[in-house]
């Protein structure tokens, strides 16, 4: 038996019981009471019946309507926080004399009882992932109350940097013959490009140009929590349609030279912020990099989210100064059915480019990152910004959001520590001279234009 | 493929590289160099090429000496705590306007950044246990040198607290067929009753009446966290010898009506005071009852390791005060030998017991509990005090620790809760008819002789 | 580990290298040389070499068009039987005088050298599934030259009844779980009630009274041979409908008190023959009465193939000799849309339900068996006929082939042994008496009408 | 899921009834009702209760005693043959008129109703592992009964013919991971060079330059069928102990060039004659060469077993012809003590090495075979004698069996197909220069010596 399946082993010996709530378990329990429950829980009284006492919680929480969820984070804000007369004494303690014993003493009281209640929950069967729904009923609450629920959600957020940590993650490859009960989950929460049917799903996984990854949680396994779909091609595609056609003829692997990142999805909301996608997208290049050898690029074929709200949002005097072709190009993509028309597709290139190169290169958000959230996703992984494509994604989504623009971003793995601190400490972005030379001259700078 | 075959299969798809950094890597890294990587790991810059400096950090850590060790705890101790400076504006801040906006501020900066380093150093492969055997060695330069080192121990111990949460660990039983990698590590950390032979081991393993579980983590799932032996009995056993011997006719499982758990080993230092034992025991409680429903009885089979020196240190007014036949007892267990007589053997046993119940219901700590450590362990986890047993060990360990006495301790799974809180709430000593029984008349109280 | 796991470890440190032939795994090469690799793998020098050799001849032969398949097996059976002249001489050594010496010989050349051939074509990876999927090819051809191909398809069911030997088999669940490459294999076998998509595939796995077991081959482990679709349910339904609604309320399993198999397929053409049906269902009951304790009725519910072509060929002076009702049934269902009024449907009951007793009971082949072949199946099982239900099955397919009718046969386990020898002796039916006690009075007997 | 993990999973969903009769699982039953059993099992009403009949049977046998055990196989020897005088019928039907009809009965009748009997044994649980041993016990009465049990033999090595075929085989690795209960399987089953302890296994099993790989069959998943150790080194070794020193440094495997083969056991006499030697070491061989690039050579590190017993054999006549040096060699080697003797050593070694060459070279059984069996197994497997070692083996086993010679047999993968037919067809035997150059002048040709 190798090392690794001792840690299958290990595994396959385990009961449902410890990480499976049960689908079905709910029970209806009175808000007083389950938050009598809750700091029963985080009481010494609580540890010898911490397993059923964190089951129970669990099952009341289940059963609670969106109003009674929302007055329950309500009392873990108010009587789960850090003892504040307490504090304030340890806060002054320690501010007239720093040092070891007032420091600790400080800590202590600062870390809210909240989170040993989450801590324990975790006890129970399943608590994980109960957890991370507990987070993702909160974040709605949030927008409207966030002074208040703030603190409920700091927690939580701060719990899970350490529980999902990437070195609690196991990857592993999803394809046709993973379980039924997985891909069906995936189905559900593809979230670039949708997927309509089992046989769509078939397409993705079950080519041998194709490949799927996901990260799992040992205490969650029937779940993944983020996963990327790569094609293995020859050259970089221009375009999403000839990634996804199924008439396309399938790659023999071990002639493929490019690995195409072009779809990865986040699985939970109650993990927002919690990121793991920068890691699952270099062990997986690393992983291909050894198990296909002929592969030399690595890149993404992504979505340009902002780009047509971004275009919508410039001024008169903005578009004023723009180059003639992007002017044409924007009364185009303003056009219906432009897409059909070759000659207005052709029309409209020059400018979108340039227009687009604008955007990636010169649209900043106050911190001096740029607007778009995929760019700064992947130029913050180290990646750079290889290429622009023109009707890259004629799908109604893609016209909507980049008047069917696409990107690649290559990770480049020898460099991408390098460009990863240079655009964390400088927000420099890197753009390969194909990118940077759509962008017009000096004289339209995008000061100007924004 | 059930659910748990989803866990199992989950994990089979892993590469070892997930969790194993090598038995042999080490490198020599001089500290000064040491100390700036992990200054960069923390950093944001450390976060591109995290899984690469946090392996090299942690194979730098091992090829420190003991010297080179303890100056890099210093290390992690002054120059990986929080912002002094700013930690008391923030502690003014808050203690002069306590509120959301203080409290998150004073918390976030009371967050020694030495916690993130050690959540860094767990992405390199292996991270999980580097960092536990990180914190074996911190511990022995802690006695001589807490005040410095102390707050880099609590670092460790709150991470652990997280990290090995009962709800992340699997339980799986240890037998005959468990990979002889693990069977060699359970040779080793057997703590209560050591195990000389392989054959030994199968003694305690393979007979179908004996059981033996452990707790895994599943980053760690090669190296167990500790783990039980069990064996299934008629009767309640009078002695170790009579579980141990190989001689014993093996009892068929469903004929079994006691489960003895007669050894609980830790098995890393580093996890002292991360406590699974309690855990441990009632989940393996739980599934005997479920899978030989003809158990009624959950007993352990326990060391008195502070008996003797407890006797020992009784002042020679608190011996005058004691009975005849206690006194009695003591001058023969002063003898060479005396085990070896069964007329010494029976005229120890009155005043031996009566010693024993005064040792456990009435000696205590300046806490109010008891000082025999394992009746401390055993009843706060809602345990009773059930029957103590003269010439239970006569090893020459058991002589010498507890004149070969050796005590039952019942968990009487409906009671458990209960007792845990009688005893956590008010130091409230559950013990038998049995055992109380033993406790010569009141003329003799405790506070009398300690 | 347990036990089971060490047969699941073993197997998972294999390489697929040691069942797959590989999908795609063709290759053209002449028949001539085709058969010369045949004689060279049975001759002596092919020992070195066969499993290459034995992998070369499966790609010749799955790149064989059908016409030159049916010479291959032409090939193989006038080149690959035993040595005429030389069995000729073994017989007559024999016939003059038989002993062990003589037998022994015989034996041997008797034996045709194909037997040989088909074992070392098993060295190759993937082989077994390849050699059944030969007889799959073959059985076509047969039916036009029995005579020459005969002795081929004879060796190979032989071998099979060896190597398919059910304790070779493995049983297990298929649920939703299991991983979609063989549930699109279950869709595709199905061939009693077929799935048409996806979610009903999932509805026949996924719900808590739902299983389905599948015999799968350690060789061919991706490839189930056979299964079984079983419904819990608190009665014996009445028809495939209400079993199959998505409407119907999930039943704890817990309340469940009857298992009923609704289904099973053979999965393979090339199997035919090799029975492994009766197995299945008597483990699955025997797994299921221990896994699920509520349980207490066995019974399928089953299609009656041959009902509608029976009575089609009912003589005009038999259908005379019918009872009354029995002919006005027969009017009914020759109606088209019957099945649409509640009043024929009523209307029909009396006389079908009569028909059915008839046309199980007293309808026999010429060796004394019901003309039913499921009834054979079943009945020789050791189960009995249980129930006739009207409108059992109102599909397309079930009128049909059953004017609506289905069947329960029911396992009484402790009985199902006796039942069993009965049939297979005496051609005994086992029928209850809810359904002898629909046959008409003796004027009518089946003699008279069939 | 890999195709590999499918075929894992679905065997993890086996219970442990489906291969695994009990250790203890005997019953006494007399002797004519279990041969009543057995009649009964093949019989056609064993069908239906086939499983539990021949668990009971195969329990029944377990407590034969050995006198029963012989009169159990002389029952199946005289009842469960052929029908004699049917055989006869079919024996003359055919000689007279040959043709498929009645070649098709003369092999139905032919072939015993035990063959049918075995495979319905078969049906048990564990069934596979006892019919292994039924043939164990049954070689010893062979001996002095060949005539009457001689059939009962030739029907089970036929079977385990088909049912162990290597197709169905698994290869595996034992190593460190591996289950104690495997692993005390490999200590008793060794049987070329002893392991005295747990510790001599893991010094076999755990160093990174060590590996050792065994056959099993998914029926006795917990059993190995044959295994083979492996050294991976720079060179040839010259001698058995240089490989098992375990103070030898440990070879970094990308530094090994040469795999050493230097033990090779079948674990069941129940299995003699059924060979998966030649396939284990083939495949051994293509494996290390795929994951171990470094690897240049594999050879055997062989004992010489004939060797001592046919120098022992040589007339005085014969020893009279041979050359000096030999003379004094085998004065030498009846010294006592002479490998103490470094003069000796070496004076013994011209004369000795070419008393082997004549040995391997020029002993030959009547079938033109040489007489060394080890020889014949690699020959015949397509190696080449490749080196003879002296003081190779000074252990006392290797003194008396070998006079310490020890050889290696070269598997050049290219030409191992070539050399096996060599072999096989005109008994030539593939040796080195290094050996051949031994052979002393022509002078003295082996036919004068032997």
């Amino acid at each position: 038996m190798s090392r690794v399946s001792l840690l299958s082993d290990l595994l396959s010996s385990i009961g449902a019981r410890s990480w499976f709530l049960g689908d079905d378990a709910t029970r209806r329990i009175a808000l007083p009471e389950l938050a009598g429950l809750c700091h029963r829980l985080v009481s010494s009284r609580g540890e010898a019946s911490g397993v059923r006492l964190a089951a129970d919680i669990l099952k009341g929480v289940r059963a609670l309507d969106d109003a009674e969820a929302e007055r329950l984070f309500a009392i873990l804000a108010e009587e789960f926080g850090p003892d504040e007369a307490a504090l304030r004494d340890a806060a002054e303690a320690f501010a007239s004399s720093p040092g070891p014993a007032t420091l600790s003493t400080l800590q202590r009281i600062a870390e809210p009882p909240r989170q040993e209640l989450f801590r324990r929950l975790n006890l129970a069967p399943g608590g994980t992932a109960e957890i991370v729904r507990l987070r993702e009923r909160l974040l709605p609450f949030l927008r409207r109350d966030r002074e208040r629920l703030g603190p409920v959600e700091d927690d939580l957020r701060h719990l899970f940097q350490s529980w999902f940590n990437r070195g609690f993650l196991l990857m592993r490859p999803i394809d046709w013959n993973t379980p039924a009960s997985i891909l069906e989950k995936i189905i559900r929460y593809e979230a670039v490009h949708a997927i309509a049917t089992w046989e769509e799903l078939r397409q993705r996984l079950a080519p041998a140009d194709r490949r799927c990854f996901a990260f799992f949680h040992p205490s969650i396994p029937d779940d993944p929590l983020i996963f990327v779909e790569v094609a293995l091609t020859a050259e970089i595609p221009a375009s999403i349609a000839s990634v996804l056609d199924p008439a396309r003829p399938v790659l023999a692997p071990d002639a493929a030279q490019t690995a195409v990142f072009y779809s990865i999805s986040n699985c939970h909301a109650g993990l927002a912020g919690v990121s793991f996608g920068s890691f699952l997208i270099k062990q997986v290049a690393e992983d291909l990099k050894e198990t296909v050898p002929s592969l030399k690029t690595f890149v993404t074929l992504s979505p340009v989210p902002g780009f047509a709200a971004w275009l919508a949002g410039l001024s008169p005097a903005g578009i004023e100064k723009l180059e003639a072709n992007e002017k044409q190009a924007i009364a185009i993509v303003g056009e219906s059915d432009w897409t059909a028309s070759p000659a207005k597709v052709e029309a409209a290139r020059p400018g979108l480019l340039s227009l687009a190169a604008r955007y990636f290169l010169r649209a900043k958000r106050p911190d001096g990152r740029p607007v778009d959230p995929v760019a700064r996703f992947h130029l913050g992984n180290g990646a750079m910004l290889n290429r622009i494509m023109h009707v890259g994604d004629i799908s109604a989504g893609g016209l909507a959001q980049a008047h069917g623009l696409m990107v690649n971003y290559l990770y480049d793995l020898p460099r991408v520590e390098q460009r990863h601190e240079a655009f964390a400490s400088e927000a420099e972005i890197a753009a390969s001279r194909a990118v940077t030379s759509l962008l017009p001259g000096r004289g339209s700078a995008m000061k100007d234009v924004a």
